[in-house]
């Protein structure tokens, strides 16, 4: 074990080097960094598993008092240090807040909050926790009609997400929220076209590098009829009401059409698949949604098909998925493996589909890790667990099993963590002429 | 490998000096241990493994006298010793027979039999095994007529089996043992409710700490609506025929009233969800169950939602569908993952299991082990496989892998294996009054 | 590490000087080597990774001179070279071309088209790679209308595929090609089982010791009807038109039959399931083929149980569907693992999949690996990364975890590799007397 060991230390030790650049999280450019504690302990992994464990959700209310929903907290972490999500925890409080102890606990916890504190710190904390991190660049996840003013776009950058277009078109909010973002006065299948068209035209302008949307397992994303789409998306559009089948074909057009932009445009488009909302209502906020395990990425050839100029990032979250995502991702030009997602984020899962990807995927497909995070501090631990299981699979299926060199190692790592997630990213931007499809 | 190497060791070492505590078996309380060695070789691990590699299922037939069906079984035996079921047969036999050889053939099989001959002994051997077995507690598995009389319902603890009661009301002879064990003259759901609340009254009271039920593939557990119910019920009850969706109806309210009383009478209800009976009615006798890998736990959302007062240990059978488990016990605080059951009982699959269990589910929620043992020998060598994949997985993972110390690893193998199954099978016992809903 | 590094290089060095027996390829026994590095290159895995890395299809275009072939693809193997299919590759190049470098590239490739030309040696190349190899059988995949003429078929074992049959019957050229190669005039269902039955006898006499059929997940075998399969096996013979019923009708009657005569002739039946053809459409040739997930071998059950008499080797083809085939084999005796499969012929799913065989099916069932291999040079390359896999699941697992000795250990990877498919393809041969059933 030795030799192992030490070959996994150096190789751990050199990716610790290089910078981070993270491709998909929840980060708020005008406050990246958490400013107290709470909202460290406010991440949904926190708050759901002590929820899991036996703490009441109203211990974590919005209403209470940050400093007094971080004291009901940490009661319960006792329950949860086993999990590597606590890990996170701890490492962000050993490397940003210098805590001196080895448990957070409702005897350290004040310390603790005093040690967070950066309220008075402002954006200087948040340059601090960026150069600490070594970052590079850290993909947002922006509503549509999200100003994009007022950051460095070429640090976080901008990324459209569209859920809500595909899933909710039938809120009356929704087309309000379209009509006011794009300047179009969205009235049928055409003008909604025209108002998605000038998302695109604007995401892309402010240096939008990736759309992305998270379906359900129910979804069949299926070729557009604009016909048959045209009175769905005109009651939609009215408030009127809709027969299930209605709403799917809605969901499948404009879903369509997202994707003909991505093409026209050449931006990236992340498929996060799976999730089902709101499973579990009576959980804590962001601790809700949960998966059928039923689902395959058959249900997507005609789009992989159809689409081949697009480029599809594609991230699974039932944990058997991902062994089908490798056979996906090395038969499609247009399919790349992206990340390890929110359920299947966990060392023992991404290890396998690790060990598989790099068996049998092109090295130069592989986008390695992204944070999900919603706080800046979050980014390092995550990178840093997804690291350790790089070095890990590396030390002991390429170096030992296969005979590289670590310098072979390494190559595939900064190729997996930094230069192919550079390469599909880089914002090439839009061509010539946008869509004039209808 | 050797620092790996005298950890595992060294946690399997302390592991084995703890008492065993063994949520669900089907142990005989009248007769727990094996007296002849054909009570250990009728397994049915031994009967179907041997049926597989080859052995006509007439060579165990029941009308056999127990030194032939014994003998015949060793023929069978090398064909199946690389199996970890065979394990277990060979540390029983060098544990508690002092068999002197390697390997169970035609030629010792005669020596085997004589040494595991305890006819004479008694009770006195059923009391030899369970001391140097040092097991605690063993839970039954009771049909729901049992009179639970004549044994020490401490030791060896009731738990009231309820397949019969929710997959075979329609049949005659399960109305007749239901009047008969609950004393209630079973006419229609009314009846019929009073009557499963006079068995949950005496499974409480006589002890019983846990309500179990195995569940086939295609049963979706749904709200009840007793008028929906009321004619099949009745139907049933007088033996008349039913239509498929009437005995779906059937299922789905027993199982909901079931649930309700686990409510009231504050049971863990456990869920064995997977099986599905007489897949192959040629095999040997309990050797023709398999499944369809087809099942997700999103089918039990509205059980988990209803029922929040209810702790659900969930086993699953199809050992694909551990991953989805580790999400739901993840996500909703009455869903814990409980051992690692038959066909998912075989260490590749603990390990991957277990691996992502102890990374992402609160600790206080891990259920660890059973032995699903029919005679006390197999409790000791089947949790000694699960301690060494546990010592195993927490040497190399948090160790290792996380700098946990021996003492943290330690605390969390107790957890798994003994104190969380004490807290949660605790048997607090009934409240107040019983349920009055109809 | 050490111990368990030096026992796994021990066992890997017996197995190496072990024959080779391949139960299953695609070898063509009139051109069993390649004579062309082109021959090799043009195997799909790397066309296909090469153009999902990248390259447009018509770089590897049919029309195009070898030479030009193999610099065009050259120029994509960095993309690759990552990969566990590359491997292959380079050590095909080293083994059989004393290639000096370390990676095939744009440079390199001349020299290399050079080492690999055999066009002048002919089949004295052939018995030369079959020497390196150590081959003792290699099994054909022919088609039904095969003449099986001119080679030896005690090495190159004739194998009735069968896919044509049960999924093209619609198609013109196949009943014209079925009445030529039985001589039988089909017209009919009697007919055509005559047909069928005349295959049947001149494989057998000609040496074929396996039927096998690759499957879509969407075929439900179930019991022919004969009375409901006559029309639409008419019709289909005379080429009219087919409502997706009758098509399915057509698909499960042939199968049934095949099953038949599999029982009268002894003849093993290779199930390969769940390939889906062609869902990549502008994939380079033979790969655009994928799979839906969604599969259980529950929908064998009906098969499994009236045909117990007929020995079939199972290979699925999502990988994540090994669990379930562990359980099947495990109970049924007539099923049995066989090597691991096109997408699930991937080191990390191989060990996944191999450590619950051996720990759970019968040693004497397990059908350990086969080559699927195009040309005689892949054979060997792909054995040694299965035996690589299996001396280090047996050093570990076996060894270290089970105390068992290198002996045992041996013992074990000799059955897997060797006794078992030499015993259970072992061509017995034909019975008495044909089916007459009809």
């Amino acid at each position: 074990m030795t030799n192992n060991n030490s070959i996994e230390a150096e190789l751990l030790e050199e990716m610790a080097r290089w910078p981070i650049f993270d491709p998909h999280s929840h980060i708020d450019p005008h406050r990246p960094a958490a400013r107290h504690l709470d909202e460290v302990l406010g991440y949904h992994y926190y708050t759901e598993l002590a929820h899991s464990a036996g703490m009441p959700a109203d211990r974590v209310a919005a209403e209470l008092d940050p400093d007094v929903r971080a004291r009901n907290l940490a009661e319960y972490l006792d329950r949860i240090d086993s999990t590597v999500q606590y890990s996170w925890l701890l490492e962000i409080a050993r490397t940003f807040y210098r805590f001196p102890s080895d448990r957070i606990t409702p005897r350290t916890i004040a310390e603790l909050i005093e040690l967070a504190d950066h309220r008075r710190d402002g954006e200087a904390w948040d340059r601090q926790v960026w150069e600490t991190s070594r970052l590079e660049a850290v993909f947002l996840t922006n509503d549509f009609d999200d100003p994009l003013e007022g950051w460095d776009t070429s640090t976080f950058v901008p990324c459209l997400r569209t859920d809500d277009l595909v899933l909710k078109l039938h809120e009356p909010r929704t087309i309000e929220r379209l009509r006011s973002a794009s300047g179009v006065d969205v009235q049928d299948q055409a003008s909604l076209r025209e108002a998605i068209g000038a998302l695109f035209e604007k995401f892309v302008s402010r240096g939008a590098r990736a759309c992305a949307i998270s379906l359900p397992p129910d979804f069949l994303p299926r070729p557009a009829s604009p016909r048959r789409a045209v009175t769905p998306i005109r009651k939609a559009i009215h408030g009127m009401d809709l027969r299930p089948d209605e709403r799917d074909e809605i969901r499948c057009a404009v879903f369509w059409t997202l994707a003909e932009f991505c093409d026209d445009f050449r931006l990236p488009f992340d498929l996060m698949i799976g999730p089902i909302r709101n499973v579990y209502p009576d959980g804590v906020l962001g601790g809700r949604d949960l998966f059928d395990r039923r689902v395959s990425l058959y249900d997507y050839r005609e789009l992989f098909n159809h689409f081949q100029g697009v480029t599809f990032p594609v991230s699974t979250l039932s944990p058997d998925a991902g062994a089908e995502l490798v056979a996906y991702s090395w038969i499609f030009p247009n399919v790349l493996p992206m990340g390890h997602w929110w359920y299947s984020n966990v060392p023992a899962f991404i290890a396998a589909d690790l060990k598989a990807r790099l068996q049998a995927v092109p090295k130069v497909k592989l986008l390695g890790y992204y944070s999900d995070a919603y706080k800046l501090e979050f980014i390092l631990p995550k990178f840093q667990m997804y690291r350790r299981v790089l070095a890990k699979v590396l030390a002991e299926d390429a170096i030992r099993g296969r005979g590289w060199t670590v310098e072979q190692a390494l190559e595939v790592a900064r190729l997996v963590l930094l230069e192919n997630p550079r390469r599909i990213f880089s914002g090439v931007g839009r061509p010539a002429s946008p869509s004039t499809k209808i």
